[in-house]
């Protein structure tokens, strides 16, 4: 193993997943990326939407999702099932070896009940443990891993868990492996200067230029967890988190720390 | 490749996947099954519970469902999705390495949509192909595949196709590498001289005494088929069908052709 051989891992959104325009744009991207590389992909309105159908009200607290057993029926069928299934099969037409895994499959990220608070979140599942010693003879066979993201408890119990996390658990456990290149791709370009104006991109964030802006109110809302998380994982050894658009997938707002400009 | 080393491939139905104790006994019996082994499991029954609850009423066509675009996302779910899943997730538990597949991951199954004679099945697909190389490297690495009935065209479409025929071209393409034993897993003990009594289970059945049994009339019906499918299966290079039950799985009636007696 090289650590110098680099890996790229991008998560994208359900929405994207559900937008047969956007996803062509981004699965042809990625589809180019050399490998070895990695799809990490959410599908929370999709779940929705078959919940309602189904006569099941999604239950939420502070965005997230509380996962009865109904529910992760219903979130193993569209995550595993339709979205994971869909994406593979594009991808596999693009000529990208593309192999759909929940946590489960291989047992690749091992999972544990979400630990009950103030709020039961049901069978939400925290992350103890990826398991790079069965992803790794993938990635050296040039397979593509595509994951959704359910994981389970190496006890038979199936568990929903946060795609941007499975995205962020991956890029530091590989990162002992790879100079690993963690991307999320937004709804916008990246950060931006103006928040109505794509093409006032900030092209690179470090910690010393990311204080300024949240001193200067520039970045602020939604934003701050993403950026904290990417820091966070920095710090876990990954090499740069890039945040980026469908049209500029790659190209975006480029996070590093002060030591690897 | 040994084509001395044995490969077990094992069909079960989505009835019996959705009983827990039913999987249960399998499951165990199966995890214990020395490697390679590769599982393909059905899952109809659930799939018309989940269309009749989304208010899709299943079409079927002479035993065969007619899949237009609501009943293929409806069959990738429950199939690829939770079924799947639930049976790797529990596999795993009992330390069995499994790895759910479609015929999408890895393009591990080509098929194409089925041509349209006196009736169109829809999103009905055909096998082409059985894409080994693809496989080879897993069973090698002690994976347990573990495939469920969608299979795709390599250009993008999903097709909804076969257990039992999967399980077949399955145990015919890997023929070439390995001594293969295909099982089918019933809601009997096996091929039955009395089919009310599960204790006259016929051990043993072989062209000659195939051809005896269906003049006497104790094999007819339903097991016709799948009996010409096992002879069909020897014929194509398998070495062994076997059908037995869930209390006595491999150890029902062993199917084989006079050379290999």
């Amino acid at each position: 193993m090289n650590k110098q051989q680099h890996l790229k891992i991008l998560k994208i959104g359900g929405k994207i997943l559900e937008n047969e325009l956007e996803f062509g744009t981004v699965a042809q991207t990625f589809a180019n990326w050399e490998n070895p590389k990695i799809l990490v992909h959410g599908g929370g309105r999709k779940a929705s939407t078959v919940a309602k159908r189904l006569g099941i009200t999604p239950k939420m607290h502070e965005g997230r999702r509380i996962t009865d057993d109904a529910t992760l029926e219903v979130v193993t069928m569209v995550y595993a099932g339709w979205m994971n299934k869909k994406a593979v099969s594009h991808l596999q037409a693009l000529g990208c070896n593309a192999l759909g895994l929940s946590g489960a499959d291989l047992n690749s990220i091992q999972a544990h009940k979400r630990i009950v608070e103030s709020i039961d979140y049901g069978w939400a599942g925290d992350i103890n443990a990826i398991n790079t010693k069965a992803l790794l003879p993938l990635l050296q066979l040039a397979i593509t891993p595509v994951f959704c993201a359910i994981t389970h408890d190496n006890k038979g119990q199936l568990l929903n868990t946060n795609a941007d996390t499975i995205a962020a658990y991956l890029a530091t456990a590989l990162a002992t492996f790879y100079t690993v290149q963690l991307h999320y791709c937004l709804d916008k370009a990246g950060v931006l200067l103006d928040a109505a104006d794509d093409t006032s991109l900030i092209e690179q964030i470090n910690p010393e230029s990311y204080k300024k802006y949240k001193l200067e109110g520039i970045i602020a809302g939604g934003m701050l967890p993403k950026l904290d998380n990417a820091f966070a994982a920095l710090d876990a050894g990954v090499s740069e988190v890039v945040l980026s658009g469908v049209d500029n997938l790659g190209k975006g707002t480029k996070i590093r720390t002060k030591y690897n400009r």
